[in-house]
């Protein structure tokens, strides 16, 4: 079972069908969220590492993983990810920690589906 | 009046007051939330970043304040202030705006005492 | 599978039980619960589409699914339930996202309970 | 002391501050977030207390103010004033009771300038 | 400057002015608010240290200066509030830090003028 | 199927896991809260329901399991338990009616499970 592909495919449905209800203004506001994430004065990385802990604080396992796929696309590295998720821990408290399990699991799933392809690709 | 002269006064007196209690797990836990921003695999900029993001979400203007004056003494931009800061906009809503707000004013003011400070020191 | 069905069940099970248990207070609230939607000053609707906007804002999936059967119930339009969807994803941010999706499935199959009902009472 | 006047006037003065920042996200948001209210299948009355009962769970004063004012201005009744806060109340619970304070407050300050106006022009 | 003496006149000046609102709901609320921490399977300290660890993690400054000063009327000593602190401060984090600064602030002021009160009877 | 062993299960191979990860700072965390828990200036029974209705208010489900178990091993009452949730329902509002009841399904669970192991060994 591939936990953030399944996620994903429910995810894109879902914002299909959102967009297909002619309401401009929320259409607009998912073009403002894509957008905030591109590189501009701070890199992709250390935008998605934002949203990342900013989903964590507040507890969205579906916004979680879908930032934690990004940040790896991004080469973020564990050293990284478990310092971000250490600030999260701190500033949000234990409260946090059931939704940082969900991180952990979907960073070892990401670099599992890595490993596999570049096998793969041998 | 500076605001956040005045603020960090009553932050070290309070905290000098809870220290004094004799909990040592209130001790310990300051002690990691100091250390949860030192330099590591991110550098201090970033994680006063992620620090200031987690707390404009989580709508603590006390906070905020914090990260601000800390995010300028690590030389955080203009512009990487308020890609920062849309973020957490983008994430939290709206109800995050009252926050920014004081998050931008603290950081005129920063940026006002150190121009002060520099055209004393010619 | 029908999920709101299936909600409703486990929810009316559940209450039942909380309920068997003596405790007086608890018991009140619950009735205040249900009266604080009645027709009043404002119409049931109204405070249904009040209840489903707090609930999203405050990202409660069980609350968001109630309120929408609710809502779905006292006619609310597509229009209508998407201009209400757009001001709790402005003010409480892209973190209510997976919530609007949620939201949004739970209508879907409300209006296609609807439609196989008719069809079938002709 | 008008509370309301001198909150409108930081209020304005600190969002031409961070319109002025040249973050365009950020202007774009601020559109969007005053469009949400606009006048479409729901009336902006309507809109206006889904706004009031959304900050209220959310306990941000300042929104709050904001959107009591505008309910005034859109004809909001004291009897369905009291009714959408009871919803906020139920939903979100006692720790909304000082926010309920803030607004019961702004709303007598605003029944209170409507007389004295009203009175001055005759 | 006595603060919980003013914040209890504001306090119970707006009580007054909701509850003379004629919301019936609201009143039955604010009700049942009180009776939640009378003496019942739990005592009445017990009870309100659970409402002060609620308000700590809810960030409520005002729901906290009440429940303080109530712990200290039902006799809780500074080592049983800073345990209850902790637990706070773990369970939601640096976010709550600001709080339980005004948490301590108030526990002092009620302890100084239990002092003074005890001095001038003699 | 049993809830909380297969919760209990997941809960220690992810903690497991995040504390292999050499991050000093998030170990130092886990250990903290864990010490939280300890007998002190207030008893274990008492400090598990300040857990637990500090994560009804903050409504998480994988908290409220955890300090449910651990509430009913320190000789809970039913009596004790309600009027704890009745304070969590009072403070936090209607919203954290779906993690009460989820809350007395563990709490069912547990007496269930002491049930069947108290008649085994008979």
């Amino acid at each position: 079972m591939d936990h953030s592909k399944e996620f994903n495919r429910y995810r894109e449905r879902m914002n299909s069908r959102i967009l297909s209800a002619k309401n401009l203004n929320i259409k607009r506001f998912f073009a403002l969220d894509t957008r905030a994430y591109d590189k501009g004065a701070l890199d992709a990385k250390t935008k998605e590492m934002l949203g990342l802990v900013a989903s964590t604080v507040l507890r969205c396992n579906d916004c979680i993983t879908y930032h934690v796929i990004r940040c790896t696309q991004e080469g973020i590295t564990d050293e990284e990810f478990f310092e971000a998720m250490n600030i999260a821990l701190i500033v949000g408290g234990s409260i946090t920690i059931p939704h940082i399990r969900k991180a952990v699991e979907t960073l070892d799933e990401c670099r599992q589906k890595r490993k596999t392809r570049t096998h793969k690709e041998k």
